[in-house]
Formats: structure tokens, sequence, C-alpha cells
């Protein structure tokens, strides 16, 4: 189930904050058409951080349905908690989700320990399978990549999505994992194809929301073992991320600067109606989205609608 | 409304996990008989990043009760982005809390820019009063002292909790927020003596849930003007808050270790029924449970029921 | 040996960046006649880390022979190994310093082990005392408080200087030294009477270069339990401390800003010749400078010269 | 001249803590026989923060004069200030060392502005070319990867030593280099081969004193376009750098674990005769250094003499 391109897909909201299914049903489609292998609805880059509960759940019913079943949905069931985190996972669940996508607990100065009994409890209470979300920036907390290759083996987790950028890790989760069957799918945007060299399973990119396209050609050649090839297209798609970049960072942090990159590009491919981004995250400014209009255009990207 | 010793409330569970709620009427009741000024529901002490929304209201509605409009209530609005904040807020409200206590936004990397929008939207909604929290070891980032001061100014916020353990910073706060009718709340448990001779209007210890009548003693010693007697209380409680480091650090994390050894402590003086933490928090073992009971002990403190 | 107020000297240099030997007599003259009760060479306000080994020595050399016996003289020993550490220490054995100031070992990621057996072997090799400097912000590493406790009982430090900024650390220390003989020193300019309530032997203020007279003022006044008056006069120098907040930090760094001010104000009261910082520190502008000058005039501090 | 495998050497010691000149001729000739294309001479492997400036210079004259000009040789000229820095640079020079290596100033908090100004002075004063070695664990700051590129462009310098671990910023050090005739070494352990995919010139594997002929194989794999070959290599490579990890954590820091494991390795590969480190580094005990021994051998290497 877990191969492949599978963006973490933005939320489109309205000029007044609320989720923007029809924004929503179009960037599904563009993915589709693009030839991901899965969709992931909740995640970091979907603002699950700012999105009420009710909003979580409208995004991925949209997505579900619009999916259809052609390829699997992932579910991210992030919050600080093991209970709070089993509600949202037996939503996701009951909203036709096929895996949940968790962190290790945050807000809470945890150990080894606690993380252990928090993957624990969610695998006995959940039918669904349980992918690890390593994301250190955010979590303030490393996944230990032995802890990982335990979890793995012991079929508790399904598969680790590491966006942690940093590659010796992952090869480590890699060799922990090597066997269990579970998945290991990074989520940088500039090393994919040295990952896939190294045995990953697939990429989680959120600049496919961007530029689906560009993953799948340089998953296709890893895959067909071209890494020059995947190479040539990873350098094109590094550029392209020089988006994220564009918004002054003496006025806005660093992840308004990056989804509201995403959204502004989106927007200028004629993907999504409104670049918006939801509280407390800040929009690029009229300018600032017209540059990344710009570097859209130079990286050889059209508008689809 | 803000002043004098302010516990934030330990959330006494079943040991199936749910809210024990007589043990939580027993806590207030002990709280209020030790002559606290207000009581704090739904802090990082209380658990509230492991409890879910329904054991929120519960715990909330169970303190509202029990206190009959006493003391002023504080509720915790703590999650990750400005709408989920302002549902938990709103929640808070038609329960009947005083006031909301709100952190930074978490789990996404926000500049100065996003966390001034996140207190304008929730004051600009809300019609309780705004205290802002600042806990970075939680969330990762440190309140600047110059915008706490100017949030004060503009009267976004009513006060100001300082859990950062940074003397500096809270005098900087103190400077900041002078003259704007803004409190100044000290999270330390082991330098409140300290915080109160440079104008601190209040205490909020998570050690009071242990020990309110030292915490009592010690505010209205500072308030006479008496810094001996306040440092001497002082000394006993520090000493009493080495029970946070009896758990095997090897073992658990520290939040585990605090909070299991709160209600270690609350169990031994027969304040509350169970000592159970919630899910993924780990308790402390029998043996540490006794060690605990023995330092309760060795502070002169005796079982209440 | 240790107690009362040890300014750590900046270090004078000429507009070439060699020792200003003349302005540094009038320097050690100046804190001299203000009373204060030792001298602290080498240290990082004197810029022990951009000053040659030569440096250093001509540094020590002059403020022994103005001092000529009247307060002790301690001798930074600041370096990454223990061997490199026993090469300064020597030297300022025999330039005639009192005792020497130790960090941990830097550069290098070492726990604790690494740093007992670094304090350990230098005191069996030193005649002079070793005081352990605890600076974590310059050596990424924070001395553990029961280290230094362990440290203090054996008789291997004669005395801890605590700039960590962290008064639950220096209660700590205290703690662990109490009965030890071993002092424990504060190197907080603004939290200077706090830590004297607690019990602190002395204080080495980067800002007693500037202002030695009010820190004397402040010793004297808490040492007679005049706490009132030691917090008047720390609210005085925690405002003249501003000063290290006037250059521009998107200009330079930190330590620049502050040593530069420092500099700035030492050439305005007249005590040095020139503000020049060692390589590769940048100092004030011009602008800046003035604004420094200013804060000192409206502090109350006067030309000495 | 920067390009190939680069080792940073070992400083191997008597029992006593001497410099071993005898074994560190024997490392130099077991480094050329393997064919390495230049040397590194007290860098952090070489324990330049414990060894004294004669030890120093004790060792790169006996590399300089083993080498005899085969290959080149670069020398760390790691110190926390400039104008240390430059004593130390014009000390290699006139040892015969064929360029410096310098991290940004450490110990003060500098910004970039002070890293600027530190690498052009010293270009300037320096006839030798200068490398900079971005070590941020050790130094505490990340080169920025703009400025890297921008010094090289001004030919300030002449390559740069990436031991951060971040692909990422190697590869955008490599964007930035790009065209100016800089090199790019990695000092990689275990993602040596996906730098190389990159573009990297050179790699400066610690573990290189211990398999210099796998890194040979590896680069020369690499440089032949054979990827697939020089990740067979570098899979074996980093099976054998778990002999960092046996040194129990709980007893020593990570760089007595690192560099006692490198001398374990050369001492039962017969090239060292002593493996002790220098103080306060701690050595491994008997039990580790055995089982770093049967590491050695399980990864095909055999004692040399």
């Amino acid at each position: 189930m877990f191969h492949g391109v599978i963006p973490p897909l933005c939320t489109p909201l309205t000029e007044d904050g609320e989720v923007d299914t029809a924004s929503l049903e179009r960037l599904t489609g563009f993915l589709l058409d693009a030839g991901v292998h899965g969709l992931f609805v909740g995640g970091s880059t979907g603002e699950v951080a700012q999105l009420t509960d009710d909003d979580r759940d409208t995004a991925l019913r949209t997505v579900v349905a619009t999916a259809a079943g052609q390829v699997p949905v992932l579910a991210g069931a992030i919050d600080t908690g093991t209970r709070r985190v089993l509600r949202h996972a037996r939503r996701a669940q009951a909203l036709g989700a096929d895996a949940v996508v968790v962190t290790a607990p945050f807000y809470v100065g945890v150990g080894e320990a606690e993380v252990r009994a928090h993957y624990e409890t969610l695998h006995a209470a959940l039918e669904l399978p349980v992918v690890a979300y390593d994301i250190p920036a955010n979590v303030g907390y490393k996944l230990p990549p032995a802890l990982v290759g335990e979890l793995a083996q012991a079929k508790v987790i399904a598969a680790v999505k590491d966006s942690s950028g940093d590659l010796e890790g992952f090869q480590k989760a890699l060799d922990g994992a090597a066997g269990s069957g579970a998945a290991c799918l990074t989520g940088s945007e500039t090393l994919a194809d040295l990952a896939m060299a190294r045995g990953a399973d697939g990429i989680v990119p959120g600049l496919g929301n961007v530029d689906p396209h560009g993953y799948v050609r340089l998953y296709d050649a890893a895959r067909a073992g071209d890494f020059a090839a995947a190479r040539e297209e990873q350098r094109r798609l590094a550029a392209l991320f020089g988006i994220i970049a564009v918004a002054d960072p003496g006025r806005v942090g660093r992840i308004s600067a990056a989804l509201g990159a995403f959204k502004a590009a989106l927007a200028a491919r004629g993907v999504i109606a409104h670049a918006r981004t939801q509280d407390p995250l800040l929009p690029l400014t009229p300018d600032e989205a017209r540059r990344v209009a710009a570097l859209v255009e130079s990286a050889g990207l059209t508008r689809v609608a």
C-alpha cells in the first residue's frame, strides 16, 4: 500500500477560511491525473495543526470521495496524546481512510518508553495500519531509528515517513525495518533521489502538490535504476523548491513561507481558487505571490485550468 | 482576578483512565480550604495534552461547580492553531470559566507576527480575558518579552503566566507590562519567593496541588514584605519538589516523572483515589511511589482524609 | 579569597589591536578605587577567546602589577582540552595569579566523566586553586549541579562562577557546595540581588567594568541584609545593561554587541583610550557608541578622567 | 589540490600521552600505500582540541616529512579567534603544510558578519589556501551555505569541508561554489557515496584511518560513475562505522567513544602502538577494545604489521 509518490495534500480554503471542497476536488484530480500512488490528507502540509476537527473531516471526506478507491488515502491523526490521537484515527477510519499517520506525542517531554507505549496502544486499538511520522522540527523529538526498527519488526507500524532531513537516520530506519515488510517513505523534497538510491519505498513531498508529474518521473526513473535521470529531475525540483524562500523571513515564520508558497503556486497554476492559509499562518504578499508564480513558470509548469 | 496562588490542578483519573470526578471535587475542596486565590484547570499539569475534549469539559465542569464562585477558575485552551484554540475557549466560556490560558501556536514553526495575530484574533473573538502562557519547554518557542509587553499594553492579554524558568525574561515581562493592568504570574515551583520580590502578582505552581498551604504561606509572607519568611517556606518547598526526581530517568520521560509524582503524593495524602496518569504517560513504580510518600511525610505533610 | 565584586576585566586595545597597557592600568585602578574585592583577567569579557597567548600574558602581568596584592587576581585558563588549559594555568601561576578559572572542555562532545577527569587532573597538577566556570552559552555544556557539588566537597574546585543565567541551577550548586568551603559566584548582571539573597558569595559582572561602584553598593546592601536597597541598585544597573542591546543585531553577533558596548562605555567615561575589540569581533558604529554614551550618562555615571 | 580521499589523521600517543612519532609515521605510510589523495593533520579526529601547540607541531612535522610531497598535507588551524588561528596557520605554513583548515570562531556567539571578517582577514594575511571547515556539532554554528558560496566565488576560501551531516546544506554549498574552482569535500563516513553522486570533490572520513582502502575504492567507483559499486563499499564501511557505538554512552561522551574506537581499531590492525587518547578523553575499556577488534576483523580487515 505504501509506495511511490504520496503527496501530502494542501487544504484549499475559501476567502473566509472554510475548506474549499471544490478546489480540493480539483487538487485531488490533478494529483491522480499525474499518476501519484497515494494521497496523504491532514498532514503538516495540509495545515492539520490549524484545522478544526470538522475541517479535518471535511477534507478527508472530500478526498476519499474523489479518489474513489483509485489509490490509498492516508489520514493524519496528529495530536498531543494517545487518546486524542485515537479519536482522530477512529474518525478517519469511519470516513474511509486506508491508514493513519501518527507522530510521537508532543507538547510534553516524553521518553522512548512513552513513545513505544503510544504506538502500541494505537496499534492495539485500531484496525487501520499505523504509519509512524518522524518530524522532529515540529514534534521536538526524533524517533530513535532503533525504536522504528523494533516497531516495524513487531508489526506495530506498517510504515515510517521520515521528514527529519537526516539521511543517516533514514538509512538506519531502512536497516532496522529490513525484512519486516514495513515501508520507508522519505518526506524530503530535495534528497528524494538519494533516498530512493538507498532503498526508499516512496516519497511524500509537500512540493508534490505543485509538481506531481516531476516527482512521478523522479520515482519512475529511480525505480528503473536510472539514477542519472532521477538526479536531473531532482535538480529541477530543487530549484522549484526555492519558492519556499520567497517570503520575507523578517515578516513571517518558516511554515507560513512554505505553505503560503505552495498555495500561491497552486493558485498560479489554476488548481485552487485562493492561496489563503489558516490562522494564525500569514499569506504571502501579492508581490511575493507574483515571484512564486514566476518561479513556477520558469520551472516549465503551465496552468492546468 | 489574577493574583495569589493559583494551582494548576491535576486531573485525577480512575483506574480505567476516566476523569475521577469525586477525587477532583476533593482536590478542589482541599485547595480552597488551603486558601488559594484561583484555580487553573486544563493546564500542562492537568494533562491537558493527554485528555480528550470531553474529559477536558468534565474536569472544568466539576471544578466550576465545586468552586461555586469562591475564586476565579482559569481554563487552559491549549492547542496547535488559532481556530482549534478558539473552539476550546468557547467551550470553556460556556462551561463557566472566568478566563482562558493560551500558549503560542505549536507543532508549526511560527514567527512573532503569527503569534501576535494568534492572540489578537482570540482576543477579538472572545469575551473572556486571555492569559498568555509562556512555556517554551513544551511549545518550542519563547514568548518575546517585548511582545508580551506590547500585548499587555494593548489589553489583548490580561495576564501572562511565565513557566520559562527564566527570571531575566520574567523581569522584562514585568517591565513591559508595567502600568497596563496586566498581571504577571510565575509558574516556578522553586523561585517563587524571588519572583514575588521582583513584583510577581501570583504563583501557579504544579507542586501547589500537593502543598497548597505552603505556597499560600509563601505568598502571604512575600506580600507582607517578609522575604526571609518567604525564603524559608521556599526552601522547604524546594526540598519537597525533589519528588519529581524520584522516577528513574532511564525508564520514563520528565513529564511522567513529574506528574506521576504529584499524583502519587496526592494519593499518599488521601486527596485522590488513584495515581494513574493518562496515556501515553507512565506511572511511577510502587517503590517509587513509596519514596514519594516518604518525602511528603518528611516535608511535614499529613493525610487529609 | 572568593567573595564580593570581582569584575571580569575588559582588555583595552590600541587602534592596532595590541594590548593597551596604559588603559588597562587605568581600568584596574578605577576598579580598585571603587572598592572591588577581586579582579578577573582573561575571562570571556576580557576577550580571552580572541587574544593570543602573549596578549593574555601581557594583560595578566599588567593587572597583577597594578593590583600589587591589594585584592586577589583570578586568571582565566580557557581552552578546549586539559593539557592546553594546564599550559595556560602554569603561565598564570608564574605571572602571579592567585587562582585560575576553568570551563568544561569545549569544541568536543564530552560527558560528565570527561569533565570530572578534566578538573581532577588540573587540581592535581596545579598549586593554585581552581574555579569552575559554568558558561553553557559559550561551552555548549551545562555543568551538572550535582557534579559541582561533588567537586566542591572533594576540594577539587575552590569556587564556581555561574554564568548560566539559571538561578535554579545556581541554587542547586549552592546546596551541593554547602559546608565545603567552596564559594559560589554569580555571573549575572541583572539578577545579582536575587543570587545574593539566595546566598551567593560574590558577583562577577561584565557590566562591573562600567559601573563598579554600583555593584559594590549592591553587594554591600545585600550583605547588610538590606535587599530593598540592593534591588533598587539592581534596577538601575539593569537599565544600564541596556547598552548591550544598542548594536544592530542584524549587523553583529551578541558578543560584539556586548563587548563593544562595554568598551564604548569605558571610553565615554574616559577610563580607556579606544573602544576597539579584537578580531573577528566588530566594533559599534559611531552612532551606536553615542547612544551607549547617552545611556551611561542617563545612569548618572560621569567621566572619571 | 583538494580531491579524493583525504583522511583526518589520528594522532597516536605514547602511554605517557606524548606524540608517538613512530606510530604516526607508520599511519602515514599506511594511508599513502592505500592510495589516499591527501592527508589532513590536526583536525577534530586528530584530537587538535586536546593537543598542545608543541604537539600539534610535532604531528605536522612528522607527517610532512613522511609524505615527502607525495600528496598535499592540510593542517588544521583550529582555535577560537582570528589572531589565535593566524598564529597556528603561520606555524603550519612554516612547517610545510599545503593548506590550512579553519572553522568559524567558537566559544563566542558570532554572527555572519564576524565569520566573514574572520575568513577575509585570514585569507589576506596568509599565503596558503584556506579551507572552510563546517562542523556545527563542535562549533555551535552552521556555516550558512550562501556565505560559503560567496567566500568561494571571492576566492577567499579554496575549499569547504562539510562535516555537518546535512546533505541539503552540502548541495547548497555545491551550488554556491559552482564555477568558482573551490572544492567541496564531505566529512561524512556513511553518506560519502551520495555526496559523490551530488558532485563532491572528495571525502574526509575519520574512519578512513581504519580502512583507507575502502574509501579509495568507494571514491574510484564513484568517479567512474559506478554508483552501485560505491554504494556496496559504503554499505560495508557503514557497518564498520558501528565501532563508534561500542563504548558505553553512560560512561563516556561521544568523542571519547569515536576516537577511542578509531585508535583501538588501528592498534588491532597493528598500525599504531597504543590506543591512548589525550586528556580529558577517556579510552575504551579492554572489553570494548576487543569488541572493536572483532568488528574490524568481521569487516575483512587484517593486521598490516
